[in-house]
């Protein structure tokens, strides 16, 4: 049974290849008569892009939307009198597309027939049989600036309600910024290339991820998120909790290798006493409680390193891989914008999902 | 929308109350031709129940599961030479249910207009608009009991494919076991009150849950999971990968604040060339990948303790609140049996849902 | 995958088969707050109940619905001055089981090896490789009886939003009742065995009936439903339209062969000059549109006849059946309520997902 | 909650308006591994395409489908000795789009406040609020591309496992086909304008059609269509019934009013005694048989006619109508490989799910 689609009411179905035509997705079941801001839209794929931060890989994509279907734009409806980069919902399938305009798929002959340590080329074949090898195809990072894209569209109906959504980096490697404990200055966040609110762990986790550039490995690091102004009462226990499914949506970006909410795993440690008057993460019994949510989202190193490795390749033979292609020395940077869009999709759904909680 | 639905193609459906007539649940896809053994799965729920431990909560339950539906006995086809215990799963819903003998809802009157602190009492009231008030209701872990009903009988469907689901106690507050990398053994788990495979801690891990109760306290803890025999190329991503379910299956455990899988947040501090070589946690990019799945889970300290505690109630006023029910200082060794049987039921899902793959 | 859920936000689960302990559902979804009238649940059961027209089959079932979890009753919280047979709803899973007390095996014996003609018995074991053989099994129409509870659950959902559903029998054989063109008096229909709403075509029908039985032989018929007071703007475009979710709730009806929505099969044979005067059925590109809907639903003749028939073994020789059983020499008057019951599943289901529908 | 969905294991998302950018869809869970002749998709898409009639509408789309990804083609892996127009599927959504070419939007600028009798224009709104007007917007049954589309690769899918899917028109207004009792012979149903397997019933219906379109006016007709080879087993009662699954596929086609199978509607006038001989349609308790498949869908006169007509606008003021926009004055000889395609949609769907039901 597939799993390219996140999300019951709210849902966004995926498609697409690293390599391949296009990536993109539908998104349906936004609510019809809301008015889209489609360059706020374009504007958080960019902080997705390739390229948004000078620690990022080389790889440049213009990474434009186009957009497909369910939208009334100023030229359909010239008595709305929409704006340029203005549109409103139809409560039809919202469909778009990215180009894979940077695509060099011949690059990639090379990694044919072997399986990359770290990566899920093997495990890809194992289920299916068969791959697109150019890029990891669909196990690429790539595939998540569909998300980024149906996050951006449930943002906005986020908004609306008043709800904020804002992620940060906690920590690259061992440097850890100061807990904040409060949704992030926006602007201290986007303003330095590591995207941490703490402009004195910038320094520090700058530095590392140059260094470890330089010497040709990767990093891994933590990603905070923090949510404010959600009402109270969202999540469906005892299953579709929504941490529960917060977790399943991080765990469901590439490199995630963990999650928690509130105390975490902290809280193993603690007493009960001192755990009941503590930060609860904004969620009780698998409900939202009204109060702010926050979890982190651990990312693995990036496989891909400018070193040799051994590995194996299809026939089972040891091969040494130097990796040539393009890459992060460090992700989360760039995963802030993906947590973000992930956690706005949770978000949505369970939006509307509560709108079925009472008579 | 409601989620008391897991799975897709083998699912479960959980109902009930734990003060109401009954809870149980319905098993829709299991497929025909299973030989169940209904002793096994009264055996996983008895590791369960309250009492299965002389660390838990007093509340004695028999917990006996009552078979409705879904199966050939050997009264039905006395041909099929079953013995007794014995079924065959029809391919048709297995419905069951457990009666909540020891129910003493009126102990719960004077819980009725009080939020009691760090459960969820007033999130679930601010959802429906009212609640069962009666230990907890549906927010109660008794639910957790079709849960392990429902993973039992996905387990044999696992085992009959040859994979095994152990779980074990890796840490109780501060005490924290040896790790252990391979599936846990069995009696050594099963025969102490912990449920902890390192002889040495659980001796540790006693004492402390011990003085914790005397204190009239509670202490969280983490517990382990080990699967071996999974074949490679289960999970479906972009979104359903198979760590990304586990970790919603988990997050759906009452009291559970974090997942990792692999290196889990410890990755988060290592260079790439060390991660490669290290351990992945039996998934690559979603999809596992034949060797040995392992993650953690942490659990809060149970938010019923036997102090006076601040809270308010349904008017908003201060009052202070005496635990007087019965409860665990400690819910990870009854949790154990809990992990595996969500675990297993992921497992089925996905193990069913790889058969349609390929051509 | 499993296909014994309907519905998405109001959805019901049903198990059981005719001839085990019992058979049941679980409705989730249901929005907390609504009063439900118990006894009216009861009420539309003992409509379907074997023995509640002189015209059917004489197996005798008490049909006591007993309900598990969902509810809160006067017990619970006498404050909310519950009378007795009244219950609120929890918004958590509704869970019900009706024992099959009149249940029979052994007269079933002689069937273990038998594929019945007309029935499901050869293909539910070329679909599962066995089948419960009493009865029919899962196959049997006795599991209508979960439909038709989680319906009156549904019904009554409706009826707080103004919806009312009622149907009654249009023909058997080729005895045609005049056609009614608005919802039926209730009166008329249920003081009559045939439950149609002409009395004159009441006595031809009851005749024809009886005389069918006589012989031996069964006669097929048509229901006709009516909704009047839904609102418009309910059905989800393109595949999810409102009357292609209640061609698929009737079709799963047992012995269901036909549907047909407003002009039905007659629109084929129109023009569309006059068609486009005529009347629409309620429903125009999937969406209600307001005014009453109207649909038809064809029944055949049951399989099961008092007549020596020929058929197979599971061996494949030849058998001369003659049945024994207790049967219906017609199932329309009892399938009233049951096509009653799966419209109110579908309308309530998409009651609840049109509040999704706009921002 | 959005219905562009159908199928659960092979499932198509379809998306796109009338005269907006693009339609298309997305079809996730097809199978890895199967080899398709994209070349054979296209020709199934002309077949829909208005103008592969002489009895259609005027409009011309070129229709040309844009493959976005999920294949392997030649140039990716040329050692795979692909030829041009072959591609192998990845087992990851296969996305695709057609381009609105011909779109005209400013021709429908005068429907902007009215609505058009007979059609959905004035349900849209009641459900969403707004609508695209141009073209019908979604409601549109130019969607039904998409759906070609998808059930092109579908019935790939099918026909490698043996199964033979085929419709044709069984009547146009009172002109009837002589029935045939087996899979059409698809040179002489492609062969003739009217897509009818009658040779003397096509000079009859072509020549009502010519009169009616002369007219003004527009005519309804049925469309048989029929399924060879079909594996038993088939069909996931209780409620997912294969033939409950037709059925509602078929009522998701524009302008369709009934659905029948085997004797259908015929069949409520039979004794058992006679039915129990009679052909049963294939489908028994839900289940295919593993015989020839066969069932009618009603068309209903297209709404759009060349006549004046009286309608009301959005103000709720009378007005008169004159169509002017391009139509068919029969919608039964186009509606021939929408028939099929949603047809090979279920029946891939269930072949996926029967993967699951044995161990």
């Amino acid at each position: 049974m597939p799993g390219n689609t996140i999300g019951h009411l709210f849902r966004l179905t995926s498609f697409g290849e690293s390599h391949g035509a296009a990536i993109g997705g539908v998104v349906d079941g936004c609510p019809a008569g809301l008015e889209l801001d489609l360059d706020a839209v374009q504007c958080e794929l960019d902080r997705r892009r390739p390229g948004s931060t000078p620690l990022g890989t080389a790889r440049d994509e213009a990474d434009r939307v186009e957009w497909l279907s369910g939208l009334i734009t100023p030229v359909i409806d010239p008595a709305l009198r929409l704006r340029s980069g203005q549109a409103i919902t139809l409560g039809t399938p919202i469909a778009f597309l990215i180009r894979n305009a940077d695509a060099k798929p011949s690059e990639y002959d090379a990694l044919k027939d072997v399986y990359r340590p770290g990566h899920a080329d093997k495990t890809w074949e194992d289920k299916y049989g068969l791959r697109d090898h150019r890029g990891g195809g669909r196990s690429s990072a790539r595939t998540t600036a569909a998300s980024v894209v149906g996050g951006a569209i449930a943002r906005q109906l986020l908004t609306r309600e008043g709800v904020q959504v804002h992620a940060c980096v906690l920590s690259v490697g061992e440097v850890i910024a100061k807990r904040i404990t409060d949704v992030p200055d926006l602007e201290s966040v986007w303003n330095n290339a590591v995207r941490c609110a703490d402009p004195e762990a910038v320094l520090r986790m700058t530095e590392l991820i140059e260094r470890v550039r330089a010497e040709g490995d990767s990093i891994g690091g933590v990603v905070s998120c923090f949510v404010r102004g959600l009402p109270a009462g969202l999540g469906e226990p005892v299953f579709d909790k929504l941490d529960a499914d917060l977790a399943k949506a991080m765990l469901s970006i590439n490199a995630v290798k963990g999650f928690q909410i509130g105390m975490g795993f902290h809280a193993s440690t603690m007493r009960g006493s001192e755990h009941n008057k503590s930060f609860q993460g904004g969620v009780l019994g698998g409900i939202s409680n009204g109060e702010e949510i926050h979890f982190d989202v651990a990312f693995k190193p990036p496989s891909t390193i400018a070193q040799a490795q051994q590995t194996t390749d299809r026939s089972g033979n040891a091969v040494t891989l130097e990796a040539k292609g393009r890459h992060d020395p460090c992700v989360v940077p760039r995963a802030v914008p993906i947590v973000e869009a992930m956690t706005c999709l949770v978000l949505a759904d369970h939006l509307l999902r509560q709108r079925s909680a009472r008579v």
